[in-house]
């Protein structure tokens, strides 16, 4: 029975990977289905490619193909993404320009494009796959933490969020999301399949491990910048409490082929005959920074930090609302399309270039923003060109001086935060991490423009005229989006963004203050916030939430009893524990009165013990037939979940066992801890 | 009796620290004793220092003040190291050429000099400290996973490697060891004692945690060069296998705290403005390096990583020669000094420059060639002045192109490398991680001969005279020292001391590739090699060396069975059972026959329980009067000494126990862990 279960199995899993790829189809085993034609040409190819199995794997494992593909092609998706939304938002612009003159034209060019394309988006992932909306950061870290999030790794879902991104990137400055979030989840669900395939072609049939999704989760940002060793410190920062250092090599690897690929493909497509950083900066090297402006850059991390909360907060708030409003949970619910598409017309109104979008440099999208706000170049000559108001205050400050432009700054941003917020709450596939990081740099603007006000009062003119302000945009940018999300990623991020190693340091200390402010009394980052008001799972998201929730004792938690076997079991009561349980180890007591745990016994082997007296007609003894493993890990229903958590994760057969005083009470495995999590995230 | 002894620990506490530091006395509480003077004045100063140290707390945790010293504490040593080794080295030139025209007292200055230090480094580290020799990295690494390593953290030991160091690197070319290793391990120092000082401060007695020890790996390289990321990632590497995350904050912290000092410290010193890269390069940033240089880099890699291995299989020869050798072992166990003193003596006779150093630019010291090869402007001018002939050839080898010199090279390259595997042999406190990255540069220096051979008779010339050597010293120097030592972060560090980030890629592709040659096959890394030479109890070595090693079950390595007590214990068994074990916690069991695991019993509540009945006179039953605590772990015997160390990583209080079917076998604590350990190294 054990054999044709696998069997079924594995032809199952034979026909889902042959409807995936062809590749699969042929590197099975070789099928011997008469039926189909070409037979002798079949064998030969199939002979061939096993071939070159053997040949791959005489280099090394087959995981580290894997490895290379899910790099190369997560860098792949990403320019492809990038080309097509370049064009599409060449497309708008080349049409609003054609309009020029015609106000009522250009007003609807510029509001129905955006509007339909988020509409459109917003209705096809929600028809197609529902769980394609939002970042993905959330779904992933709760993955990565060991528990299974279903829907959240199927192909279906890849190809909507790959659509979806690139509809709601296309609609350009006046959605300023970004692409970080939904590109680890793209290159964790590229990683759950090219596992799949590389277990399918080394022939295993374990259980998938986490490497890939750790791996993926490095390639998601190292390919989406071409910035490899901050891409391997988010994955470190995204896991739950340890970053096992088998992975780390992996997620190098991994990270290094993305981020190779990403650049050699601008390289080319730019028709560039180099590998440059992604956003070219020429700060003087000769005098990067002076060592007071350390002050500064800590001052700056402090109010990024300040600013982190209040953002937060207004977060929370508008995640709290949409779910307690009537009228948005209705239209939220049914009318996702209509929702996004009257919300981003709403905003679209705010960004009219004739309207207030005059101030909101709304003809830039984020990259030229980006590239824009980091080159000093281009500084002096591009504000005037384009409608820049942000850019001329800072050129003009130092002549007029007033606290107008101060105030209007200030409201500028205040409103800008709310309509980043407002788009947070967009049924839509897109990232929350970039348009934080350039708003972090608009912040920066502000706040050197306060540190212009202290440095004309109370020190000397010369020290502060060499200072430059891009560092700060910079820093900032790093801080601010650090806070948000609490990591220090960031950082790294900026430096490996701008090709600037001088500012490391300075980012590095601003980004860490701003973090220690953020994190000061147990306060939620932005994907916790998300984590809970979606109920996963997560348990570091619960225990900011709740501190003492993890220390609930295992025993208040733990749900029905499991199904356990006693020693000298017969056929019948091994049958109803086989029908009843699905684990893969059930365990064995002593005797049901005793309760003394022995040890467990697998289930293949329990099919096996069945099968065998059926077919031979006898009664056998469970201890007598099956070997009862007893090399497994035991805690006492007084340990905290907290503690059960951290065992299970190191725990060699991902099973656990709950003994009370030698007497087993139950065991607990991922799918046993995702049920505690969940009761324990409901009471929050 | 548990309160006199708690007091007497704490007594005895307090006395060590008031030896060691004076801020400490005073913040300690309140003592009594009537016959110090001024009474009056030091209650004040003590409770502003309470009321300081209140205040202190209400901003962030004490501990966080303790990253922050620490961080700041090393790169202070590390300034100090360098401004007093610059001192001393240019002292012996200053000498040397003063006495030029006198070739004999110029001979005798060149070999006595480096001679005497070392000798005296050597005899000095021997009498005082004789723990204070070598790298100091292996046994950081042993007691980063968990594992007390006794003696190597004492502060006699950090003064005593502090000076040793210090001659040594005062050595200059002769004795080209570095201090990365070293440093590494006197930041550990230090940061233990800062620990138990914190600790002190906040009044908290219990165990001291990994924690500062893990900050103090990344502060020790951080410091070192001013670079804090590659720290971190060198503090993750080193982990055995896992890494913490809530080490992550405050090994940045602290990273970030270490590296700006230095580079204040250094910006200071130099009378310089501004921060910069340690190693100032000036590479075009227009055109950093085309494409098809990645075939390039991966092949330079690839060679790296071959090089790495004939050098480790070269120093573990040397290792085992002077372990079994006669001549050797007597010196080495004997006259350290004098050994020191002859092989600095052979050494000094091959780089002198009338000799053989003409060829070895021995006047150069280790961080003027890494500035020289680093540097495209000083390249030109530098070569024809100074007496370097490796770089001449470089250059005239497009106009001569003869053999003689690739053969004359590769001579001078072996020739080097023995001398570098000599050195390590000395008995100093010394770093061997910046050699290998020096000898890693000059090994790139010769792959790109090799490719510039390929270049003239396949390739067009004009792609290739773009191409700069200097990167591929860099990435040479990488992927080299990433190979020896078995990490990635060397990729990174390259780039934070150049400041080169668009080598990123290159080099950390490079780096992999090295790492993938150098760990095939079990490949044993550097620090492994030592930490198994000198049988030091770290797992993750052992693993490399004897595979299958770390799955015997535990049951086989278990020591005798440890001391457990029956439910219903009388005094006089809870005596013998306190008398007998030193462990905090022990177990108890259901009845001496049956076994049955119940939980453990606090050893400060086993003594209250004596306590009490001595003075009441009363036969009490130890589970009438103590409390079980259950909440424990279990595993059986069959479990892996793999899965039982990993299982203790994350245990709750650092015990876990060990029951067959319900029966207690034994416990295991770091200290029964450490003898399983050391029984397993001895087999290898």
């Amino acid at each position: 029975v054990s054999l044709k279960v696998t069997k079924q199995c594995n032809e199952n899993n034979n026909k889902k990977q042959e409807n995936n790829s062809e590749a699969s189809h042929n590197v099975t085993p070789l099928l011997l289905d008469s039926w189909k034609p070409y037979k002798g040409t079949r064998a030969n190819v199939k002979e061939r490619l096993l071939k070159l199995r053997d040949c791959l794997e005489s280099v090394c494992g087959i995981q580290w193909y894997g490895f290379a593909t899910l790099g190369i092609l997560t860098a792949v998706l990403s320019f492809l993404m990038d080309f097509s939304v370049a064009k599409l938002l060449q497309a708008h612009l080349w049409l609003y320009g054609k309009l020029e003159g015609h106000i009522l034209l250009q007003f609807l060019c510029w509001t129905l494009y955006p509007a339909c394309i988020c509409a459109f988006a917003s209705s096809f992932s929600h028809n197609i796959c529902p769980f394609s909306t939002g970042s993905g950061v959330p779904e992933v870290r709760t993955m990565l933490s060991g528990i299974e999030v279903p829907h959240y790794l199927s192909l279906t879902n890849m190809f909507t969020k790959f659509l979806g991104l690139t509809c709601t990137l296309a609609a350009g400055s006046t959605v300023f999301l970004g692409k970080v979030g939904p590109f680890v989840h793209l290159s964790t669900m590229l990683g759950a399949y090219l596992d799949r395939l590389c277990r399918l072609i080394q022939g295993k049939k374990k259980d998938a491990g986490t490497e890939m999704m750790v791996v993926a989760a490095a390639v998601g940002v190292a390919s989406c910048f071409g910035a490899p060793v901050s891409g391997v410190l988010f994955s470190v920062e995204v896991m739950s409490s340890h970053f096992a250092l088998r992975h780390y090599c992996p997620c190098f690897f991994s990270a290094a082929c993305g981020g190779l690929t990403f650049h050699l493909l601008s390289a080319w497509s730019r028709d560039g005959e180099t590998l440059q950083a992604l956003f070219k900066t020429n700060f003087p090297t000769a005098t990067p920074f002076f060592p007071l402006e350390i002050l500064l850059f800590a001052l700056l991390g402090l109010l990024c930090g300040a600013g982190s909360r209040f953002y937060l907060f207004c977060h929370r708030w508008i995640l709290k609302f949409t779910k307690t409003n009537r009228v948005f949970l209705t239209m939220l619910t049914t009318e996702k399309g209509l929702y996004s598409g009257l919300v981003v017309f709403f905003l679209a109104l705010l960004t009219f270039p004739h309207s207030a979008g005059q101030y909101l440099a709304s003809k830039w999208t984020t990259k030229q923003l980006l590239t824009s706000l980091l080159d000093s170049r281009q500084w002096s000559s591009q504000s005037h060109n384009a409608s820049v108001r942000l850019e001329l205050d800072s050129l003009e400050w130092s002549s007029s001086g007033a606290p107008i432009f101060l105030s209007l700054a200030f409201f500028l941003l205040m409103k800008e935060m709310w309509m980043l917020v407002l788009a947070c709450t967009l049924p839509l596939p897109a990232g929350y991490f970039m348009p934080v990081f350039v708003y972090g740099l608009k912040k920066a603007l502000e706040i050197k423009k306060g540190s212009l006000i202290v440095k004309w009062s109370y020190w000397p003119m010369s020290f502060f005229a060499k200072v430059l302000p891009k560092s700060y945009f910079l820093v900032g940018a790093a801080a601010f989006s650090g806070a948000v999300t609490h990591t220090l990623s960031p950082a790294l991020l900026a430096v490996e963004l701008t090709g600037q190693v001088t500012h490391a340091v300075p980012a590095l200390l601003s980004t860490l203050l701003a973090n220690a402010l953020a994190r000061s009394r147990n306060g939620l980052s932005f994907y916790d916030g998300l984590s809970i008001s979606k109920k996963l799972p997560h348990l570091p998201s619960l225990k900011k939430a709740c501190p003492q929730l993890p220390s609930t004792p295992l025993g208040q938690v733990m749900g029905v009893k499991s199904v356990q076997l006693q020693k000298a079991a017969g056929p019948a009561e091994v049958q109803s524990a086989v029908s009843n349980s699905s684990e893969a180890q059930i365990p064995v007591v002593d005797s049901h009165e005793s309760q003394v745990f022995l040890g467990c016994v697998l289930r293949s082997e329990l099919l096996l013990f069945l099968h065998r007296c059926q077919t031979q007609r006898i009664e056998g003894r469970l201890d007598e037939v099956c070997s009862i493993r007893p090399n497994s890990v035991v805690v006492s229903p007084h340990n905290t979940v907290q503690e059960a958590y951290n065992m299970l994760s190191v725990a060699p057969a991902q099973t656990i066992f709950v003994a009370d005083r030698g007497k087993l009470v139950g065991q607990i495995t991922w799918s046993e801890m995702k049920q505690i999590l969940v009761g324990l995230a409901k009471d929050i």
